[in-house]
């Protein structure tokens, strides 16, 4: 039996347009030799719909464009299709997460999601109404003498063998294992975070040589908003061994062949931290602004690491024709920041223009002159500065229909070294998960393997704001190696102060740093949507209160 | 047997602090006659923790609190204390969600909520474990002859009786009546919208009525970030009527007498909308700003309604001497606008400045000449003007230590008759779920029971952005009570196009009001928090996908 994966990048929300791309990918995949194909979670609506999802209206087109769908693969091979489905039991939240049978013309058979992500970026408890209780052969599809166990995404994830504790009480593929399948299939919707998809292989792998079944994992690919899926489908043997594998980060039909399984291909991949980071930045940064409908964007470049590593991102996912560089030098910029920028955008192929905010710096001098008077010069007069900078950005944007990014780093976003309604203004961030010391490694393989586009200068000098004279930003923050560690032990594991010091750092740092984080809460809360590379970044995955005490 | 009910405003994560306020309030309920007294949800960690439960640390630190807390009221009253609890059975959500039994100096028996709501703004399901499959006497207190059943908010809210639909399969006070219980308690964290108090006091009615118990309820009160909690404890009859009503939107040490139910008190409320608007809209406001830290609030005066009764808001949260009104004037503004503005801080008895904008809009014009040349204006120079008061405004509020507040209404953050980072600046919004339509009749209530200090010419003259010459609201917008009522059958109830059309409203009207609604996304993501006051607001309830095909 041969399967076809439709690894697809769809639009969330786009139910006639993703309908129409798993059209042409079925027939694809049957050209190809597929007896049956199956698409990734939610296909159909593309993942996350988040609150479109409370519509009911959405939900029943999903089921009319379904059946539509079916229809017009009457004569195309069978598909298992990810969609959703209303909730008419009258008990309960008001859909499922489905899988849909479509084979004949009809939809035939349904498969529910049973476990629901709750957790992190996850919100499916919100929405969905769990698969009833297990029902003998309730998630088994037979096609062509074959077994297959049907399951959705979370529901490969809860194996008592393969991890220490777990999150749900059942265990779907524990319950599809009285029916002896052949084969278990997985539609997922799988958002990457650095080195995820090693664990994914290995826990899959696993999973199949426990119950000795092959076992075929469709992905979704494509960036949705702060989520970028990097596709990535894969095949294993009954012995847990990888036999296919399709490639990252783009729209694959992929074809797995169950008869001769070292006939397949494993897509080459480079899995080392840049090489991810800079295919979901550009990936995530394409998807964004053109699946908001804009072609351009605009950076301000300030002759900085982060500017410029995200004006090459941009440059790779739109286009250099598509990426304005915007100088906006004050008397504390320094000429070095100013002859890089323009270095930068040269060696780039970007365009460039050059607006000095002097003048108007001056005119918010003489105006606040009299609120000010006898109050000293403190982070205000900086804050006014970044401001300037982004109502002239934003003024760009709307005059040119140019998509602002902002291009805050991970460091900055944590301890609050930024300005909100200044280099906070955009529209998204490339680089908001990625942390300084991130930010540097990722511009330095940058200009080992794509580029050399980035000026050395800007990798070698002292990180400045220029916001007054002879700033450094290591004047304000610690280094950033000590800085970043103690970030990542705090936003990702969890540690408080106490267990960060235990780890062997300095105890009035971490107080710094932690009081730091605590304070930009308010800045993080009004921050353009990022891209999310870790297993825990600043964006729809960090809820924090906001006024309250928070001694962690 | 006489309940105290101990009906506080915590702050969030001020584990210490709370206990505090816990321990005195307990000894005067103990002073008041109470055999033993409760507190609200999770009253020690103030609701909601939102992610800080995520912190092992945090959770820890609550169980040692509240040792410490039953043991300083070794001869106080015993406490039903609302708090959280680490789950240790290695399997599940991290914590569980609880009431602990706090008696003679230790805590001897623990009450773990079933229910867990995962909606609008709830997220519960991502924090806790639900309270294990029922068995006898699992949420049974026996104390001095009664049979005490205890719940926890949503644990009362699914009778099979009182709903149509459900939303949970399990119904814990069903659990419990095989107990028999004399009493059932609830300890809630339940926030306001307007009119929910009619429906709790119906429905907790009718569940008393049911089980034919008395029930005691005790609802936390404050404003946390988005969230008012309206207080408003009370107790029922076992015939179902209401015996006792703490006041609402004050802290309350609130006595139920079980032996006499006629003794006790029911606080006189008003239940009208507008009351209960400007009562939530002070509190939240008061209490946001000062667990925030600040005293001070500045608000940029347009001369319009919306500045206008977000300044009144403010004096009566804060006191007048800590509003500070800015005048902005440009070019465009009229004469009766400023005159308006200078009338309305004197009669509200604030300070007020001016800052005509115009010699930095034409420094921003000079700087924008070259890059704007040949293209056409456009509503970029209004976006313009919007944001030089931003940046403005955010000065002063860096240099006076003052937040600033942003006078946005439901109606213009719905279709987008913002502008982001400019009108859209600030901490935090107090009329951000009023809609237009209620900001009027907010204003006139104001004046008639409180005022009058809204000037009559703020609430009759027609709304205008006056970011051009001569320009109204009505130019852009259909009339508000329409634009209004299609908002709330979209927004509240998540009519599509269709269903508002079928009520009867213009299909052209209510397309453009729709797509308003959908493009205005990416603003509303960055917006500051404000007050939830209807069943569904923009913010943390409102989770929508931003780069995605929108058609509802």
């Amino acid at each position: 039996m041969k399967i076809g994966i439709l690894q697809l990048n769809p639009v969330v929300g786009d139910l006639d347009g993703n309908a129409t791309k798993i059209h042409a990918a079925a027939l694809e995949a049957a050209r190809l030799g597929a007896d049956f194909c199956l698409t990734s979670e939610m296909a159909l609506t593309g993942y996350p719909p988040r609150d479109l999802l409370l519509y009911g209206g959405f939900v029943d087109k999903a089921r009319i464009v379904t059946e539509k769908l079916a229809l017009n693969l009457k004569d195309g091979p069978p598909l298992l299709l990810g969609t959703v489905e209303r909730n008419s039991t009258g008990q309960g939240k008001p859909v499922f997460n489905c899988a849909l049978w479509c084979e004949n013309g009809t939809i035939s058979q349904v498969f529910r999601k049973t476990l629901l992500p709750t957790y992190d970026v996850f919100d499916e408890e919100r929405y969905f109404e769990p698969a009833p209780a297990a029902t003998p052969k309730g998630n088994i599809l037979e096609f062509q003498g074959k077994t297959i166990a049907v399951t959705i995404c979370e529901d490969a994830w809860n194996d008592k063998d393969y991890w220490d504790s777990r999150t749900y009480s059942r265990d779907p593929l524990d319950e599809a294992s009285a029916s002896n399948p052949d084969l278990i299939v997985n539609l997922s919707a799988s958002p990457i975070f650095l080195g995820k998809q090693k664990l994914r292989e290995d826990m899959l792998g696993s999973v199949a040589k426990k119950y000795s079944t092959q076992l075929v994992y469709a992905n979704q690919v494509g960036g949705n908003d702060d989520l970028v899926f990097d596709g990535r489908s894969c095949g294993f043997a009954p012995d847990g061994t990888l036999v296919g594998r399709a490639p990252g980060f783009v729209e694959a039909v992929h074809i797995i062949d169950l008869n001769t399984l070292s006939a397949n291909t494993i897509a080459e991949d480079d899995f080392s931290q840049e090489a991810e980071t800079w295919q979901t930045i550009v990936l995530g940064t394409r998807d964004y602004v053109q699946k908001s409908g804009f072609a351009k964007v605009l950076i301000g470049l300030s002759g900085g690491i982060d500017s410029a590593v995200t004006a090459a991102v941009a440059a790779e996912a739109l286009g250099t024709e598509n990426v304005i560089g915007v100088l906006m030098p004050s008397p504390y910029s320094s000429q070095g920041s100013i002859d890089d920028s323009l270095e930068l955008a040269r060696s780039l192929g970007i365009r460039s223009m050059t607006l000095p905010i002097e003048p108007i710096m001056n005119s918010f001098e003489t105006t606040l002159s009299e609120p000010f008077k006898g109050y000293p010069v403190d982070t205000t007069e900086e804050n006014i500065q970044s401001r300037i900078r982004g109502n002239l950005l934003m003024a760009l944007s709307n005059k040119y229909g140019a998509m602002l990014l902002t291009t805050g780093n991970k460091s900055e976003l944590a301890v609050g070294y930024c300005t909100i309604y200044g280099d906070m203004a955009g529209g998204f961030s490339a680089i908001s998960d990625v942390d300084k010391t991130g930010v540097f490694a990722l511009a330095r393989w940058y200009n080992d393997t794509i580029g050399p586009n980035i000026p050395e200068a800007i990798i070698t000098k002292p990180p400045s704001a220029e916001l007054r004279p002879d700033q450094k930003d290591q004047d304000s923050l610690p280094p950033y190696d000590i800085l970043d560690a103690i970030l990542e032990l705090h936003i990702e594991h969890h540690n408080s102060m106490h267990q960060i010091v235990e780890k062997g750092f300095d105890q009035e740092t971490v107080e710094r740093v932690l009081k730091l984080v605590r304070f930009a809460e308010f800045k993080r809360r009004q921050a353009a949507p990022g891209i999310k590379l870790t297993p825990r970044s600043f964006g729809t995955g960090w809820r924090m209160p906001l006024a309250c005490k928070r001694e962690l």
